[in-house]
């Protein structure tokens, strides 16, 4: 390749070598270059664009930093294959067939793995910060700890989940880790090889990978509108049920006491366990809390798995998960040998965090944040005719189906068009399943401001021909 | 439990009830409590000792909150059975068999798994940590990262083994995880299950550990002074093989070019993958670095793997593996779905301390440190005699082999009558293989300063008769 065509805009906050880098970064990423393929030299393409060859030199070093491209020595750059690489498991990349047209930065993004940034409590995070690290004059939270996580933070997890999510626990039941990635990998050395996982379709795409990718045998569900039914868990032979009874995702569904009961019997008959992921219970904004499923549990058949990525921020990387009493000497024999994966300064912070009411308050505003961005979104759509919306008053997600005739892929194209990204409900199905019904979209409304909210709802109403 | 005896010195500087708080916790850990046995109510605990009540709840309230005991409602206090959950895969613990002397904490431990706290750079830390935290206005940091650790710091870990180590790799080989035992999960991911590991015999516990409980086949062999022999695994049928080239845990050896070439060749000849841990590598106190074994692989068939835990703490739970080419496109397939384990400030902080000079100050540092160590240990047992010494000159720990006819287990009994505690070789055995030759001690000098490891070296020539 000898030509770039990158279009620059020296007006733009964003400086030049940012934007050679951003577009190059895109032109790779969505393989417009070809992996292999030659980039100009810096002196050719600093000449073409009209900028400094200095410019250009920290556009390639930041592309070389981050994987995007590798040199060759007397022979230049060149596109590396990234595909995969930075995707995560969230599917919208199989939109982008060829022919089809180009993917831009949406300017409105219903993200659904995002948060409210302007929501993080970085005063609160640096002082505590600053704290643990002046109280610490010992370094002794520089050696190793507990490998189930420090007990401060262990107990103040217990608390925490005892007094607002009505779990039942003691302290030694819970075990902090990097993540629920991390964890269900943990989880798969205690409770071993050959298990059988059932999980609903459309799923959770993230831990159906980590189940997969460990070796265990998926088993699809379809659930009903009150979630995972029984009877199919019973019929399909597995002996692992991962459920999401307080907000599922993708569906939204809380699921009603009566089937979390059924569940219950189901795990008591066996050697059998449910993964209870209470994501992002944190959040409703109607009704009554629903107490954990893992508060009904009389039979200890309840893994329980928390996290701090949708309450706190995902980069905070500290999950955790109660482990029934039965389990406990099995973590012990199996997993414990494992090193904690929290660096105990983050494990303390966080502990502070909790212990002082920071967190408490911290959640309180959040609802309130994320509450009015639900209602914002629900107000904009309610009442539209061709449309239903499901899985509302908890969680930072919402579900919009179309009854109107249009196509869940040519609704995500026309909002395309109009620059708001949205996500088909498909893309969260496994092993070719179909949904029926009306199209589905999912947007979530976590990392929108609501005059935003308000914005990317005008377009689509527009775009989806569902405005009155 | 009506009564419970504990010796209070209010003259100490450790407050009364951690003094409570510190005895109970040694009874539950020594069995001397048993499991499920009632603690005597802290009415009667406080009269008994002369203290306030206050103080009996706050020492009860440490021992609650990190597990040693539980309540039950209108009851009381009852131990809980902590065997073993609070045991790291450190094997002294099968010393405390019955009958033997009651085992105080030392008064100096060459314990083999901690560094010099005095050496870690807080200010440093401190200083960028609030850097860091300051210079992220957007709150950038507290979105996820990338599933291999962060572009910045990749690059400049790539950049350090480059130069440092000579190990040849980019920055998008490199894999950043919470730890050793994660990154060995994730390894396990990768390659699958049914895989069949070699390690030397005796061995590293924790490698070894994490492979047993990840259901691979262990192949123990025995290695000679230069470490693994290619002959005994293409023997044994391992298709991976674990080896720490650069000082050898727990021997002390140090594999010469020859022995390297060798295993590079069993590895070229076939779906097998040489592990490399280069744990300690970067303290040497003779003669030139050996580059990693690593950097002499043409065929791509090493996995290296480092970690920060040894230079700078075991706290910071950041450690990497750089993966051969050949098992990029398997790690995108298999394990890319598992998110990053370490927190993006974390990461941004390592990141500015390699890149900013800080690591490598730090280090040289840090040699000073461990080679006055080194040399003052190796000052004050050389020559004696009956005592042979191996592993010197790299790494923080050595090796003493008693040739007077005293047992390992004695020589360890004396020393701990000393107030001294050592390790025995023999711990570090698998599968009933008792070492032949002289019975060997490990002593860990990263921990203690140089006048402790002259008064426990003296208490042991003393001990151990080996003094002229």
């Amino acid at each position: 390749m000898q030509e770039l065509m990158i279009p620059l805009d020296s007006r733009q906050k964003v400086p030049l070598y940012q934007q050679i880098y951003r577009h190059i970064r895109e032109e790779i990423g969505e393989g417009r270059i070809a992996p292999g393929e030659k980039l100009p030299s810096t002196r050719l393409l600093a000449a073409n664009l009209g900028v400094s060859r200095s410019t250009v030199d920290l556009a390639y070093e930041q592309l070389y930093a981050e994987g995007f491209i590798t040199s060759r020595p007397y022979r230049g750059y060149f596109a590396c294959d990234i595909e995969g690489l930075y995707r995560q498991p969230r599917p919208e990349r199989r939109e982008a067939a060829a022919g089809e047209p180009r993917r831009e930065a949406p300017e409105f993004d219903f993200a659904l793995n995002g948060i409210d940034r302007d929501g993080f409590p970085y005063n609160t995070w640096k002082k505590l910060s600053r704290q643990v690290l002046a109280e610490d004059p010992d370094g002794e939270l520089f050696s190793l700890g507990d490998p189930r996580g420090d007990a401060g933070l262990r107990r103040e997890i217990a608390s925490y989940l005892s007094h607002a999510r009505g779990v039942n626990c003691q302290p030694d039941q819970v075990i902090v880790g990097a993540g629920n990635d991390y964890l269900l990998l943990l989880l798969h050395v205690i409770l071993g090889p050959g298990r059988k996982v059932a999980m609903d379709n459309p799923t959770y795409p993230s831990a159906w990978l980590d189940f997969e990718k460990v070796g265990y045998e998926m088993c699809p569900i379809l659930p009903d509108d009150r979630g995972m039914q029984a009877r199919q868990l019973e019929a399909c032979g597995a002996d692992l049920a991962y459920v999401m009874p307080s907000h599922h995702f993708p569906l939204g569904t809380v699921m009603p006491i009566q089937r979390r009961m059924q569940l219950l019997a189901w795990a008591a008959g066996g050697n059998r366990f449910l993964i209870e992921d209470d994501y992002d219970s944190e959040f409703r904004y109607k009704g009554k809390p629903v107490p954990s499923l893992q508060g009904y549990d009389t039979a200890g058949r309840v893994i329980y798995l928390g996290t701090f990525s949708k309450s706190l921020a995902p980069a905070i990387r500290v999950s955790y998960m109660v482990l029934p009493p039965v389990l406990l000497e099995t973590y012990r024999q199996r997993a414990s040998n494992f090193s904690a994966t929290v660096s105990r300064v983050d494990q303390k912070i966080l502990e502070l965090f909790l212990r002082d009411g920071y967190f408490e308050r911290h959640l309180n505003r959040m609802r309130g944040i994320y509450r009015g961005k639900h209602d914002c979104l629900l107000n904009c759509l309610k009442g539209k005719p061709g449309i239903r919306i499901r899985g509302e008053n908890a969680g930072v997600h919402l579900l919009v189906s179309l009854e109107n005739g249009l196509s869940e892929g040519e609704a995500i194209r026309r909002a395309a068009t109009a620059g708001v990204r949205v996500y088909g409900l498909s893309e969260y199905c496994v092993e070719g399943y179909v949904p029926d019904g009306a199209p589905t979209l999912l947007l979530g409304y976590a990392t929108l401001k609501e005059e935003e909210i308000m914005e990317a709802a005008r377009r689509l109403g527009k775009m989806w021909e569902i405005d009155r």
